[in-house]
């Protein structure tokens, strides 16, 4: 079997990786996309995260050292790429509320991202682990927007995700299979 | 007509620009890609540059601090977004060289990265100034890989590029307006 760089060790270190909840699902989703890129399924890659640099110095062997720098907050969504030919983007986030998932967690700039990647005709969604539950999302772009403009509460809804979203199942190497769900949803398309 | 945010300024700091020449390429396609999203014509971004945070800690109004990083080398490209319902890949350099482009400016990760896109039929390419000359060229994945492939200089000739590259204009507004040389090679396409 293929196994991605470093996956084995991911494999190793699962029960200190669960402790530090706040970074499973982002940890989940690199491993899943390392699988998708080694094995030739998908070049999908997360967006470094942007860091707006105030102070950088030169040490002893010539190399930089950033010295002061803060993060900033990102104008698009942290993933995309591309998946047989097409422009796949999406934002991933996880929430410990059992109800619902909190709409203040998507920047308003990665929301107006999320519009203009929908209307360009992007594969577009988000993924959206709720921890205590065990259960991952995924939320095509036009039902999150369609709850943005006509229901406009603050949380979507547990209900709401189990109704338009799918649940993603978590497996050992593709931890977070998403692209089994897009062709899920392609194949439904094809039989309309 | 519809100034991107920022333009103005731009225009006017054009001599202060001018010196700092490493900056310029990077300068014209931010203000390109800027131009392209205000207009609704494409959604493609710079990926911010990957940075190792090593220290980091609360400054006395609670922010975050970074005291230690090391800037690391990038895995992909810098540019990807989508066009038309297209994924959009590129990379974009400049040389101060007047004979060729050094092809030791693209990491082995960036060309195994071009390879793959490739593959996967986006629309990937170079975008090369040569500042010496004032000239800035578009080259498709195809040609630079058959660079790479079946010629294996260690520097692509100005030759090569004026023969299977794209110039491409100098404008006000979309100062490397590098999707017009697209719609120029898919109009090619057609005509076969």
């Amino acid at each position: 079997m293929n196994y991605p760089n470093g996956i084995k060790k991911e494999i190793q270190n699962k029960t200190i990786n669960y402790k530090n909840r706040g970074m499973r699902l982002e940890d989940d989703l690199n491993i899943t996309n390392k699988y998708y890129i080694e094995n030739k399924i998908a070049y999908i890659y997360k967006k470094p995260t942007p860091i707006k640099v105030v102070k950088a110095s030169y040490n002893k062997s010539g190399g930089r050292v950033i010295t002061e720098a803060y993060y900033s907050e990102p104008s698009t969504t942290d993933y995309n790429g591309i998946y047989k030919g097409n422009y796949i983007d999406f934002e991933a986030k996880e929430t410990k509320n059992k109800q619902g998932f909190p709409i203040a967690n998507i920047h308003s700039h990665q929301i107006e991202h999320i519009r203009n990647i929908e209307k360009e005709n992007g594969i577009c969604f988000l993924i959206v682990r709720f921890t205590s539950l065990d259960k991952t999302f995924l939320l095509e772009a036009k039902y999150f927007l369609n709850y943005l403009d006509n229901i406009k509460k603050s949380n979507i809804s547990i209900n709401y995700f189990e109704e338009y979203g799918h649940l993603i199942k978590n497996k050992l190497l593709k931890r977070v299979d998403y692209l089994e769900i897009i062709d899920k949803i392609w194949r439904n398309y094809e039989k309309k």
